[in-house]
């Protein structure tokens, strides 16, 4: 029997290359979070099924989750995304936990959907939540955090913006605002998350048909309200109401932090039924990538699901090839090299002294794959170039006796005669200014 | 409704403390891999169920595996070892790669068993693999990796031993020196790999079951097979055997390499089917902890079932608990501070002033936790020292106006005063040492 050699649908295989742009998203991620004081965590790939029932939207937990029953009779589901997680893990640690308890993690998820560019049924993303905080503070460090990465990444102001929203503001205009009752907000605000996805037109017919008799002075107070791009836009009544006075105050303590590409829009849902204030999205400003690529908001409420005293909580997650598409569409890839520092191509019956010379320069924390093959020269060095290796060290009889080596830099001609302490100095120096590019310097 | 806090049966929640001492685990085996030029790759979760049904032994494949069918109708598997994935990866790029090709992941895997110590339905594995290399150096290589490997645990020769065997020397002994049928020798087979399990009279009494007629001379045969613990050792017509010839080969070049932890066991089998030539497994000295903590050997078949040439494969695998326990027997678990290098405590009115510092601390690339509470300052003290958090920053109204702040260090009383300058350097020079114990000095 012939077996497939594809990945499993909407899946990817990551070779060294891909995974080599994998890992410098991952070591982003982390770096950002870790400047930050949050700390990392891991959680199990299953859950029952039941958490995501409870909060995390319909859509999400019946037609998206990959569910099964497994041998004990229990139903679970490969967790489509961490925040009921780390909620979880909070609820059991609840009096132990050191609060503010900062977190992130970097984990797969799977979400039953159709394949598509940047959206994969299985899916990587960094979470960062932060607990026990019930200041506006809180939802400031996030975003702060959130624009920290899209710089770290190398995004400039202008590449992206920083969509702002409280859903106890939308329930203050929905109820107070425009007078509709509760099967009229909850229409209205399916309808402002569609928002995007409809025609001005349709949208209008929509609103219109929901606000029923209210339809007149409705649908221009929706108007001016949609078109606020700041909070000082915003009528007076719901300025001073008490989420209008918070996202205020959330708005002056980004201003304060230096985040520019920030605006108020009304219209902002997220798809997610556990959030209980500010909500937030980064939006590609690429007409081409007109989308999102990091969200997250406040969800005060998930940790008392489990049985224990309910904590404030503030998190965001971005996805692993949502942050590619972002970096693809703005040029903004890096050239990556292999991991390894030098590929020993071996000349003659030297294969024994090649051991030793890997094994002594591996001593010293050099990173040395050895051709143990022998084959002929030029199919060694083709390895070597393919793999994208930085050097080839050649070792034949006289490099054996004369202990000097040829070094050859496979991204140029360049080739020098070196010594041991020599080849070991140039690949410590090689890496101290790789590590320095993470470490900017001081002023 | 309240929903259970616990992780799902058989898994575990990382929470900083514990994902610490995974991340150390998980950088050992980064660390080794890349030294001997292997490189990072990826893969799915989840795999085709008959991925396992073909190879990798019927109890893993049925017993063993979270299996289900997706929404499409595909039966598939939460992936139980990663052996089959690599090989079909390599299958599907079978021309384009670069070889031999080496290369490692660190990944999850789902088994459904009785949880116990040591042992979880979702666990952790380093897998290492070199395709393309079909003499015995590929054999000496892994093992030489799992040797280093557990040197870097901190590991002493006296504290594991590598058993080593080869299936076609298997093979030789049971069909040609043995001299039994087909029936006989699968059921010999088996008994071999359940020695470790069973009492030696029980052994003996199954044995002579097996042999029949052949019992007399077979008995004292095996008795002077299982006894052998170098190759040297062995009878004549087995030493000259094609397969003997090769492990022979096996155990010069890996005493040539300094492996000296390295024994023959004629009764090592390992369970799984895919394996044509050399098996190994690391195990643990420490009576209390008798058991296998690395593992791996040659599978020369295994790609070609992807309907690709063929292609020799030797790879090991080592689970993230299982040397957990490992160090834990032998006092080898590190103690691990938290990645945030400062905690900012904030006393008085002046969180503005420390959002400022914090943000400058952290453009430097140091790991900040700001305290923005506003609570006393015995809680924000005792957050930080709950966390492991190496030092603590002290800033009210005097630092804010003088730039000169207090820095304690929380593992010692020790107390300075110091300059934003002296703070990003003090921890550089705590970063740099760190680093430098992973690559050792020149000598």
């Amino acid at each position: 029997m012939t077996l497939s050699s594809q990945p499993y649908k909407g899946t990817r295989d990551y070779y060294p290359e891909e995974k080599r742009l994998q890992n410098y998203i991952f070591n982003v991620w982390r770096r950002v979070s870790e400047r930050f004081g949050y700390e990392e965590y891991g959680a199990p790939t299953l859950e029952p099924l039941e958490v995501y029932a409870a909060k995390s939207g319909q859509e999400l937990a019946n037609e998206q989750t990959y569910t099964f029953t497994d041998r004990g009779g229990r139903i679970v589901a490969i967790r489509p995304e961490m925040t009921p997680t780390i909620s979880r893990m909070i609820a059991a640690r609840r009096q132990e936990m050191a609060y503010p308890a900062r977190l992130y993690s970097v984990a797969n998820f799977m979400r039953y959907e159709r394949p598509q560019r940047g959206r994969e049924r299985e899916f990587w993303q960094l979470n960062t939540d932060v607990f026990g905080i019930d200041t506006v503070r809180a939802d400031s460090e996030i975003i702060v955090m959130a624009e920290a990465i899209m710089k770290e990444f190398g995004a400039k102001d202008k590449d992206f913006v920083i969509r702002v929203n409280n859903r106890l503001l939308v329930n203050f205009v929905m109820v107070k605002y425009l007078g509709l009752d509760e099967t009229q907000a909850h229409l209205m605000v399916k309808l402002f998350d569609r928002k995007d996805k409809i025609a001005a037109a349709e949208f209008k017919d929509q609103a219109t048909e929901i606000l029923g008799d209210k339809a007149t002075d409705g649908l221009s107070k929706l108007d001016s309200l949609m078109s606020a791009k700041n909070v000082s836009d915003l009528p007076i009544d719901i300025k001073t109401s008490t989420p209008g006075v918070e996202i205020a105050e959330l708005f002056s303590l980004l201003g304060l932090a230096g985040v520019n590409s920030v605006k108020f829009d009304m219209t902002l849902m997220r798809g997610l039924d556990y959030y209980t204030g500010t909500v937030f999205e980064v939006f590609d400003t690429d007409p081409d990538n007109n989308r999102s690529v990091l969200g997250g908001g406040r969800y005060d409420g998930l940790v008392g699901m489990f049985g224990a005293e309910p904590i404030s909580a503030v998190g965001m997650a971005q996805g692993g090839t949502t942050i590619e598409n972002f970096l693809e569409a703005h040029s903004l890839l890096p050239s990556l090299a292999s991991s390894t520092d030098i590929y020993i191509v071996v000349l003659g019956d030297v294969q024994k002294a090649a051991d030793k010379l890997a094994k002594h320069l591996r001593s010293e924390g050099v990173n040395v794959e050895l051709d143990n093959t022998e084959r002929k020269l030029d199919r060694q060095i083709k390895t070597a170039v393919k793999k994208n290796i930085p050097y080839i060290l050649f070792v034949g009889e006289d490099e054996v006796r004369d202990e000097i080596y040829t070094l050859k830099d496979t991204t140029s001609t360049q080739e020098q005669k070196v010594g041991f302490s020599r080849i070991v100095s140039l690949i410590r120096d090689r890496r101290r200014v790789a590590a320095d590019d993470d470490i900017p310097d001081l002023d």
